[in-house]
């Protein structure tokens, strides 16, 4: 099918699973991989890309949809020479579910104080502490779109009192919700477990300061404030973390993004007894289960249907 | 109120909470504590009690109903000299949910490979490994009560395959059921995170031992075996976990309870790296919880109405 191609630009990841699966379910559609795909230029429609290359999709004048293979698209927009193609976000039923495991483990983490009863394990030490029951726990969601929502619902079966933030407003049954820079303040003063899934935009960069990490409720029913970073490693200021951390205003952090990745082996970060680290593995993406929703995608637009959840280039997701 | 007073025996808890939230919120009842209460022995109609010494609730001549103040009644039963008034456990919503917290927590634990996570944390390495989505994974409950059935919803809504295996045969919505010996091969056969929530009886007693956890199912999504033992400490012969653990029957374990409680410190489980341990606190009795619940149901058999939970001696739950 000529002018119906698709180009892997793929960096960071392993591409050859991406690359075998593509083949295996595309049928007649030829599949190229960058930079070879630059031969077969003028017949591309379709870029399937993960922290590709600057400049590497402008290299293809026909392309008529891009398809970012993980949850984010900032590694696109980040490209100024990218085509004015429109670009769609995954919206996976799997990944959405890796994640709301990786959001309740991590708050379980905190709120069952696992790393309390590892240090007493190390030490031989048998001693119980004081367990607030989930429904004394006030969990906030920032972000409160497909993964947000997906999260607390789980959250909420396990017992957790719940509240949400996100840029515009939104209603969540039995949420309590906030929305903007004006109601940013209230929703941290009740929060908490921060878990922290927004998207990377000029307005998110950087949000996850010392002076955020204060206005989280130290006084609560688990004694101190938690973080869990499973957004975007731009959103996050390590030094103030660390800061944070030590001065009180975080008891404890699970981070499984950075701005840097792989985090440097030496950032101090890897060391503080009161981080959790995961290399970015909140919600892979695996090309066992993604590979046919982007050709789903693909075939519908084919057939005349609006593209899904193409992302807005101005908001930046 | 003479007649319908209560005593208090409790072991190995601070009894003084308990105390308090008694005298609080029993009204006119008098409340009398282990041995104090022997100078008014007539009048005690109510036993409330955690590991009573042995011969101790034999003194109270009447008696009309004993209360375990945990979830298991075993170290009732142990008692040679037990009155034979009808004893009821605790069966409370905040109990259970806090066991629920348990159990989600550590599944997702073992799922998501937190301690393969935390060892290259420590060596600042990163680096992902295959996770299978929660739907590849089997989940197998033994115990299907209340407990174990809360359990079983929570999991549910994370995604994970669920089995069941009771002593009699049990029917709930979208879990694969076994029961009895016949049916107990079968259901370990296709368990991958065996969670243990069984009470302790004769026919319990060492039930968790090599020859029982070889049969679990090693080739699965995670590619080993795990147990969580958050049932009975008797129901475990610690030296067949290490064994299958350094054998690999099983990949890991979080146990929760144990034979000799406080874990003596020259035990090789505090130090074995595929071990987590817990000081019985996966679902810890709470004055504050429990106590309204003890006198509702006093309040209920005082009006006429039957007790509501009462053992079944010969069953031994």
């Amino acid at each position: 099918m000529r002018g119906q191609a698709i180009v892997l630009a793929i960096n960071g990841w392993d591409p050859r699973g991406w690359e075998q699966r593509f083949r295996a379910l595309a049928g007649n559609r030829a599949v190229h991989v960058f930079p070879d795909a630059l031969q077969a230029a003028d017949s591309i429609a379709y870029a399937c890309a993960w922290k590709p290359d600057p400049g590497a999709l402008a290299k293809f004048p026909n392309l008529k949809a891009i398809f970012s293979l993980g949850a984010g698209v900032d590694h696109l927009l980040r490209d100024p020479r990218l085509p004015q193609a429109p670009i769609a976000r995954i919206v996976d039923p799997g990944l959405t579910q890796r994640m709301t495991e990786y959001v309740v483990l991590h708050v379980l983490m905190h709120h069952r104080r696992v790393r309390l009863y590892d240090a007493q394990q190390r030490a031989c030490l048998w001693r119980d502490h004081d367990q607030p029951p989930a429904t004394d726990v006030s969990v906030g969601i920032m972000g409160l779109g497909v993964l947000g929502q997906d999260a607390i619902e789980a959250l909420k079966r396990i017992g957790f009192k719940l509240n949400g933030w996100s840029r515009t407003e939104k209603n969540i049954d039995g949420v309590q919700t906030f929305h903007g820079a004006a109601g940013l303040d209230l929703f941290l003063a009740q929060t908490e477990i921060l878990v922290v899934l927004l998207p990377h935009t000029p307005e998110t960069e950087r949000i996850l300061n010392l002076a955020l990490l204060r206005k989280l409720k130290r006084n609560g029913a688990l004694g101190g404030a938690y973080l869990i970073n499973a957004g975007r490693g731009m959103l996050q200021v390590n030094d103030d973390i660390v800061a944070a951390l030590d001065e009180g205003a975080l008891a404890g952090a699970s981070l499984d993004v950075f701005p840097i990745e792989p985090l440097p082996k030496e950032s101090p970060l890897w060391r503080h007894s009161k981080i959790t680290i995961t290399p970015h593995n909140s919600a892979s993406s695996v090309p066992r289960e993604l590979v046919q929703n982007v050709l789903d995608q693909i075939a519908r637009f084919e057939r005349g249907e609006p593209l899904q959840n193409v992302i807005d280039r101005k908001l930046g997701y």
